[in-house]
């Protein structure tokens, strides 16, 4: 029984690794996201944050609105240039917040299908000093019209809570602008 | 006669340069200035492109006031807190471009008497952040004050001298907070 060849060490736990991506590549990716970790999961909590931040300051504005248009009785934002710029850097910066995180779920699924790294990190850098420049002036703009308004009307109300959300996702779109800058000075120094 | 020593070739051309810092140390300077050149120069240059259009924004603002108001006709600048604002930020901007100015001829003259350049390069990357969210938000606020005030007036004018200065100022201290930015990068990086 000495004679039976012995078993080939090159056990299947041993093989070389497939170059081709596999289908079961979940796994791939749970190693990335742990590696990639700190600086995407800060990266995707700011982008939620700055989503959740630009949706109700633009729905706080508009919210109440219609119904009092109707009956003909309190002005509307959309009256006002000065309210009207606030809420479209709010839906601007809205959209692309929204743009951001589905691109930064699309990195996490699967890595470099949606769009290349280098020209969403210029896009993301670009547009986040944008976006915050455009969000502080339009707050700032905002601030003297509700001290000029009557404190009775729902709009009073609609819009002193429109720009505290407005300045406050001035503050996370300045922070993810921070985060985006360091990643392309590391693109272009390395 | 060929029994005369030969002169050493230890010429003084070749005599190792002392550690002590020499009184003749223009030339090392120079050396420097060539070398940082490119950075430094347009930096430099972008202070005093700052030191100018903030001086000439406050100036504008300032200067058809006093006249007027002795008079008692015109309003002044200081009656509207939106304009006062506008002010304050272009003056705090002048003076830290003329500290930036001061900071760099030291840099060029004899390099870390004046202040640290890690410390320098950290209060740049700060100031120049503060400086250009503040200006955007001064610009801004003051726009609406210009369309609702009388054509007729001079603080109209140099309210409107003062605001496209304001704007000009920000885009330059917007692309030295670019520059900063890289130059804090490299630093933690490397």
């Amino acid at each position: 029984m000495s004679s039976v060849a012995p078993i080939p060490s090159c056990s299947p736990a041993e093989l070389p690794v497939p170059m081709t991506p596999s289908p079961f590549s979940f796994s791939v990716a749970t190693i990335r996201w742990s590696s990639r970790s700190p600086f995407q999961a800060a990266n995707l909590f700011l982008r939620l944050l700055a989503l959740v931040f630009s949706f109700s300051s633009a729905l706080s504005l508009a919210a109440p609105s219609p119904a009092k248009t109707m009956i003909g009785k309190s002005p509307s934002f959309y009256d006002d240039t000065k309210l009207l710029y606030c809420f479209i850097v709010n839906i601007l910066t809205f959209l692309y917040a929204a743009y951001q995180l589905f691109k930064g779920i699309c990195d996490i699924a699967h890595r470099g299908v949606f769009i290349s790294d280098m020209v969403s990190d210029y896009i993301s850098f670009i547009f986040d000093q944008f976006a915050g420049y455009l969000l502080i002036s339009s707050s700032s703009v905002s601030v003297p019209v509700i001290q000029q308004m009557d404190h009775r009307t729902s709009l009073w109300k609609a819009a002193t809570v429109s720009v505290c959300m407005s300045f406050a996702l001035f503050l996370v779109i300045a922070t993810s602008a921070l985060l985006s800058g360091y990643k392309i000075c590391k693109r272009i120094i390395w």
